[in-house]
Formats: structure tokens, sequence, C-alpha cells
């Protein structure tokens, strides 16, 4: 069982012929709502492979019952939930223009209940973006952890980095959150990869690289044709995660994630287009040769 | 039974630090739905006062089943709905900061289904802002008709405003909606009174002003707390229409409205807070005397 820290999260995504001044209104073409939130994008991925997943979320009064709730139970994602009735499931508002313009309004709504909750102990967890504070907890209480900080990266102190990274077994991050990682803490991303043992860094188009200590594999990405970037690092990290409690060597693992998030990109939606773990199989054995049972366990 | 033809919408009204520039994101402090559609309203008003009422809207795919759904049963409107299963019922987004400003994204949705909707031929209609097209329609087809060109008089040409105002028995106006319709139709607001025959004129905080013929009544509005006029001119007209069909005078009329609007001017929402039938009186009766039964029928 994998246990997924972090936000499930609504995204209503509008098209306006043109952004708003100030005391001034537009009328929206099209507006779409994607299911979102990365620590439940990447639970969708994980489900959807096929691998035994808790989300571990808080939502609003507005959720049970919703077609967001139905989706979770239809694709088989065990809800942990904390929930607050007179709040909103976090949801955020994307605007774009004609000339590709945006504006963004963001609700954390439920998630203020991260602070003040009691974190799990877990056997083997991700922590996506989300509370600081709390991902400090359940890192500091569980066995495996992996963890990418994700868009919130900027809300951690140097302190809660620092207990995180002390208790974290495989760091994924992209290009944008090393840095900010970097910085904060104050020490090198060479520093921050032999602490942690094990990294991932993805490079949207370019890639990801796998660091164990001091070794680099660089990882290619697969040629797609990309209708929308966003959820790829989730659906990556899906895909490891899941490889990666079947026992795939890490490499294998980060070819895996590649895979899975060469779905997502192809659909607007962080899980609009998730594959199983055929679809997967099929796709990886066209790029990266015979996918074999893996020899040994990472058992947890 | 009234019928009342036009937008059923829903509104989030959020609360923001600051208005985003830009390709920039701001957070949402507080986010309230509220129910909300100028026909909607209206129409449940006269439900609340104990009037049968039947509305006439176009909705999404996302309304059976909803929250505005089961109000909308609960208080006992009569739903003639034209479905748009793949659009959303018109929502409104609108987002104010700590000064003040706003910024509204308005999406029409589903009511692009009024352009092509076959024009019912009614008995006693009022319609509310909508499509003009469907609402000439609906002015040629019915009997008796008022009209509220609502926020929508912009979008009606000469020709439009024309045909409706040739088949309506009351029309009811905003300050800034006489004068849009003046200067669309080339009119002064004494030919348009004397067209139409009764007209009536809200202008917020001062009152409101019935027009029969050549003969001026001002009514006074109530002294109230106010908290959100939003929604007063629809409750306004809910209370008038209610006691026309009871066979109200026309100048009772009025002071029924402006009642009935000064108790959804207290609170936030359109339909937060309506009254029926015994607190309309009682607040009637303290501002303008007792309220005896009409001495005889307006009968539709």
């Amino acid at each position: 069982m994998i246990s997924v820290v972090g936000h499930t999260a609504i995204d209503h995504i509008s098209r306006v012929p043109h952004l708003p001044a100030k005391n001034c209104s537009t009328h929206i073409y099209d507006r779409q709502i994607y299911f979102g939130g990365g620590a439940a994008n990447i639970a969708a991925g994980i489900a959807t492979l096929g691998e035994q997943v808790s989300l571990i979320s808080c939502i609003g009064g507005d959720f049970y019952g919703s077609d967001y709730d139905r989706w979770m139970h239809r694709i088989g994602i065990q809800q942990q939930f904390f929930v607050v009735p007179e709040a909103h499931t976090p949801t955020a508002f994307m605007f774009t223009d004609d000339d590709g313009d945006q504006m963004t309004f963001f609700e954390w709504g439920a998630s203020k209940a991260f602070a003040t909750a009691e974190a799990p102990s877990l056997q083997f967890v991700h922590m996506a973006t989300a509370d600081p504070e709390f991902n400090c907890r359940v890192a500091e209480r569980s066995e495996f952890t992996s963890f990418d900080p994700g868009q919130d990266v900027f809300w951690y102190t140097r302190e809660q980095l620092e207990t995180i990274l002390a208790n974290t077994d495989i760091l994924f991050a992209n290009q944008h959150e090393v840095r900010q990682m970097c910085s904060t803490l104050g020490m090198t991303k060479e520093s921050i990869i032999s602490q942690v043992g094990t990294a991932v860094f993805t490079m949207s188009g370019d890639g990801s690289t796998l660091h164990i200590g001091n070794t680099e594999h660089r990882i290619p990405a697969l040629p797609v044709t990309l209708a929308d970037p966003t959820g790829a690092g989730d659906a990556y990290r899906a895909g490891f995660l899941s490889a990666y409690v079947r026992g795939y060597d890490l490499l294998t693992c980060c070819k895996i994630g590649t895979v899975t998030a060469s779905f997502v990109v192809e659909h607007v939606g962080c899980q609009t287009h998730l594959a199983d773990w055929n679809a997967m199989k099929m796709r990886f054995e066209d790029h990266f040769g015979l996918l074999e049972l893996p020899q040994s366990g990472n058992d947890r």
C-alpha cells in the first residue's frame, strides 16, 4: 500500500476573450473542470496502474457525493480525508485569454486543516505539495518516505526542509524546485543529493536524471504530441512509485515514470488520460525494450 | 400562475487580498456560492411569498441534483428548463480585494440555448434579463407581459426593444436601464411610459416611482441596515407581481415590492433572506399602514 499525502483540488480552467481590468468584467467562452491537486493526481496515477493507494488530503463539505468523489471510488483510491464541512475542497480558478495571458485565483480552503491535523505514521508514503509543518511530522513518523515540494516549495523554511530531507529516502523535484531548495537550505544540489541518497530531477521535455550518490543517469523524455504539460511530474511519480513497490530497480522506475507521464501530457487535465499497467508496458517496450519482471523486491 | 423567463445563475463571490496582474496569481480568503440569476431570484421571491410560479431558464448538465436544484424544489418553484447537458448553468465569478476593487468573469453557458429554444405562449409572464430574441418571441405570444431589461439592456437592438415594448403591459427598470433604453430607442422616458402605459422605475436607496400614463407616484425606500444591494430589484418585482396577481392596486403593488426588497438587502445574496407573505405584511403595516385585502382582482 502506497500512501500519498497532500492536496486534492478542483481546477476550473476558463478561456476568456481578454482578462478584465480592475472593476471590469469579461465573459467566459469555455470553462472545464478538471480533477487535480498534486497528491490526488499521484494517487490517481498509482490506482490506475493497479497498485493499492491511500490518499491523505483535506476536503470540504462540497466533496462527498461530488463527481470527483465518484471518480476516486471508480478508480479505487482509498480516501483518508480530513473533512472541514464549512470549507471548500481546495479550488483553483485559472483564466486564459486569447493572447495566452493568465490569471489564477487559488482557494486553499479545507487544506488549512493540515496545520492542526494529527500526522499518521505510515509504512510507505509519498509527500506531495501541502502544508510544510504537516509534511515534517509525517516524515518524522513514517518508515519509507519520498518527497516532492512542488509549487509550495516557497512556503518551506530552512528548518522544515532540513527535517524533511533528513527523513526522505527519495527526493523528486523539477529544476525550479531544486534551485529554490538550494537557496533556502544554503546547500548545493550535490550536497542535497548526497544527504538524501537518491534523487530524481525532472526537466519537462528534456527528460529526467536519476542520482544515486555520485552516479547520474539520464532518462530521455518520450516524443509525444503535447496537449498540456500540467500533471507530468505527478504522473512520473505515480509510475516511479508503482514500479518501485513492484521491485523494479531505480533506473527502470524512472523509465516507467517517464512512460506514465507521456500519457498524461497528451490530454488536457492531470487525471484525464491515465495509463493502466498494460498500456504503460506496451509503450515502455516500444521505447526502452522488454520490461521484464523485477529480479528482487523493494518490499515495504 | 406567474411565469418568469430568464437566467438561473450561480454566483461565486470571493474575497482576495489583491487582484492579480497578468500572469500572476492570488489566493482566495473566502468564497461563498450564492443562488442567483435575475429570473430565478424573482421566481424565488414569488414562491416564498406564497404564489405559484414557473421558472423558464436554461440550465446545464451540472444542475439537476445540485444544491440549487434542491433549494428550488424546497421553496416550490416549478421548473420549465431547457437543459444543455454539455454546458454549465450560467455562472459568475466575482473577486473583490481588500480595497473594494472587483473583477467579474461571467459564463453565459447553457443560456445560449435561448437563441434557438421555442418560445412558449404564456398567460402571465415576467421577462427578466436574458436573450433579447427569445424575449421578443415570448412577448409576442403571451397575454400579460411585464419586462425588465436588466444588465443585458445593452444587448437589445432598437427593433428588439420596440417589439418587446409594443407587447409589454408593465415595464420595470432602474435609472441606468431607462437611460440606455432611451438612447437605444431614440425616445424620451415620457414617450416610453406613454407607449407602455404602466412603468415602475427603481432608484436604489431613493425608492421608486410608479408611472400610470401621465401620473407619477413616488414610493420611498424603507430604512434598512444594508448588507448587499444586489437582488433588490428582483425582490421588488417579486413582491409587485405577487401582489398584482392577488388583485392589489398598482400603488400597493409598488409598496409591497418595496417591502419585499427591504428584506433581501439585509443579507448578502439574492435568495438568502426572502420574505414570506406574513413577514412582508408585518413590515408593510409598520411603514405603510394596514394592508387590507384587495377590493377587486387583477385576474389572469
